[in-house]
């Protein structure tokens, strides 16, 4: 008895499908909007996303998960997270791709895996029950916003202390898992120094998009 | 790339752990009252039960499901039921097998076959779902209250008309599949002919549970 897993990656046809990774306030929300703008300029269409809470029903699944009780057992979290996915892959992320647009999500797939494979040692079983959940719909290209958690912390003075001293083993241990994927799949994930600035980052994820968006792999329409 | 689904049926010590099963309208409210009033004359400890809904988290994914947006993809429906389970196998069922109680549930793992699994095209999948949400608890006995759609619309005069024409075909589907999972597991689940007299259900469900609960394979607490 198993999971019908597609063994083949879909990359759905004609969009750009793209998804942006990390751990805490590396700047992901940044980076997105710099792209979004830049994708618009040159007359692209573009749907910015994230999860969970990209759609009605991913927001009041966040809420549950974020504000609900204290006990949920890491498995049931996993698989309200893989419902997350489904419905927003479904419903959002597939209607857009089909139309050629370029979909820019913040945080897909891998983020599952680093946070509750990797950390929380549910280790495979994330992946798995994701690829059903999606019928195997992977990005075409991924940033991930890479840094040290110590540091991040250490840049922003006054914020709330959200990485205590207690939490930093689990952050550190979600970073090594994201590098981990980013060396397994060097094709699909582009791995970038948070701590670098924004518009020298913001020029990097260009430079790596142009030759993609002109190269006529994808059918991309323009506005 | 696959689930690590539990080859082995996990039966919890101590408790014992019965399902409900069957179709809508069936009576499985009534077999389930008069089988813990019984129970507790005895001075068996119960909790009686129910999914979707047997905890607070599963009465907002019930919530969610029932009156969410009406585009939910089967997937995204089924990790929902799934997420439920695991919590609910997590914070309440498995609780209260290891300290020595009677858990009584209405519904469990085959309503998620016969209406996910069978009649909506998701086939094994479901079962996989599930047993790995849950570490493989299976019940120890299921009554399936067994009865032809038609017959039980027929006798609900006045009642609102929920088994319309056109979705009889589905409820029809549902209880093939219920009786396939009672062929395939006869030593698991007891098919009872839901159009009898309900004394006389509960006589016979009675009947089938005795000799377990006094023969030693149980530690069962009396209050």
């Amino acid at each position: 008895m198993s999971l019908s897993i597609p063994t083949v990656t879909d990359q759905a046809a004609n969009g750009l499908f793209i998804s942006f990774e990390g751990g805490e306030a590396v700047g992901k929300t940044t980076q997105i909007r710099l792209l979004t703008e830049q994708l618009e300029n040159e007359g692209y269409q573009v749907v910015s996303t994230r999860e969970p809470g990209g759609t009605d029903l991913g927001n009041q699944l966040r809420n549950l998960v974020q504000h609900g009780p204290e006990d949920v057992n890491p498995k049931a979290e996993a698989l309200l997270y893989a419902a997350d996915r489904s419905y927003h892959v479904a419903t959002k992320i597939r209607p857009a791709l089909e139309a050629g647009k370029v979909v820019i999500t913040d945080r897909y797939l891998d983020s599952s895996i680093a946070y509750q494979g990797g950390a929380r040692g549910l280790g495979e079983d994330v992946e798995s029950l994701s690829r059903w959940a999606t019928d195997g719909l992977m990005p075409h290209v991924t940033f991930l916003l890479d840094a040290n958690p110590e540091d991040v912390h250490s840049r922003r003075d006054g914020a709330t202390d959200r990485l205590e001293r207690e939490s930093l083993t689990f952050h550190q241990a979600v970073r090594e898992r994201f590098l981990e994927l980013a060396a397994a799949e060097p094709g699909r994930i582009l791995v970038l120094d948070a701590l670098s600035d924004p518009e020298a980052i913001a020029a990097q994820i260009w430079q790596h998009l142009n030759a993609r968006l002109t190269d006529g792999r994808h059918q991309l329409v323009k506005s």
